[in-house]
């Protein structure tokens, strides 16, 4: 048994997954490209939702650690601290768009695996997300809007070059995987924040001005 | 052969692809679900592959269509335009929310019907977005941007709650077939528009102030 046979079949699914989708490979096809035998698959992660599942544990673990270390600077500000929290998790999806680009479109079929993620990773998400809007009310540095309607745009900024990544280099000529899109698409995030989000606050009675 | 065949045909389709996946579904379930058997299928679409680029050319079909309507009103202004056009789009997704959101993942996959789809309904689209924008800018109404960027930004916003009906759900508790969240959602995309694209325009040497 190879040393990284574990690395090489993460790697492989993550490939396969991503081009001809979950239910569209097989644990052949896998054991195939990571050249191990089906065995070996099922000795690391017993079967293919085994698989999937780390898959998803694996990118969410990273994903929520980004954002915990990111809402350890809120004293900074909320419009601070949700700019360094797009900066780094738009930087974190580019360096694993493959990866980030199949977790995201199977987070769209409803199976168990996929809820257990929900009720955990993604409402830690909404968790700090949540925190930071409201401190930012709190603060008088956002305008004050629905927080779900928020996490919907926010999110959706966020992911679309990912769940769109044919769409992206096919139709649009831009490629999410080069240095020059993640500075440039987080300036247009960063105009959503600075514009739709911070701009006409209304000032609070005994507000104090800082 | 039963008269509405075909459609019943389509709906089992949709509810399929939606909640199993393209790959996850067989001719076999769609057949059941329907009440019809398989050679009616074979008979109105050939093969699965046939329904699925029935599903896309219905859903494609009609939505470049709302987009040229709208863009019949251009005279009236860029920025008017587009919202009319985004209006009509979020109300087209809401009535059609299965399909979209089986069209949008499918979307996702390589695939020669995906390929298909790209090069041509996507490329209408892609232009229609594209003459608003200049327009929008040769009116001095947008402030100028890449318009590849703008259009990752106006569809993400535009397909985020079609992408990702579960977590809308069970996270969020959004409901996107609700009539109460397209009015609510409509207004946030309009307000991308207002300040996002419309602010902060510079003003063009020589431009007759109207």
């Amino acid at each position: 048994m190879k040393k990284n046979a574990k690395e090489e079949i993460v790697k492989a699914a993550i490939t396969l997954f991503k081009s001809n989708g979950y239910s569209g490979t097989s644990i052949r096809d896998i054991a195939g490209l990571a050249k191990v035998n089906t065995a070996t698959i099922a000795y690391h992660f017993e079967n293919k939702p085994g698989l999937l599942e780390y898959c998803f544990t694996n990118f969410f673990e990273q994903y929520i650690s980004k954002m915990e270390e990111a809402y350890a600077s809120i004293d900074k500000g909320a419009k601070n601290c949700l700019k360094r929290m797009v900066v780094d998790l738009l930087h974190y999806q580019c360096e694993n768009s493959k990866l980030a680009s199949l977790v995201y479109r199977e987070m769209s079929m409803d199976s168990q695996v996929v809820r257990e993620i929900m009720s955990t990773y993604l409402l830690k998400e909404k968790y700090y997300f949540q925190l930071v809007f409201e401190r930012g009310f709190e603060w008088n540095e956002f305008r004050p809007h629905s927080i779900p309607y928020l996490i919907i745009q926010l999110k959706g900024l966020l992911m679309m070059p990912f769940m769109n990544t044919h769409y992206m280099r096919e139709v649009l000529y831009v490629f999410p995987n080069e240095p020059f899109f993640e500075q440039k698409y987080l300036k247009d995030i960063n105009l959503w924040i600075d514009k739709t989000l911070c701009s006409d606050v209304p000032m609070k009675m005994g507000a104090v001005i800082k």
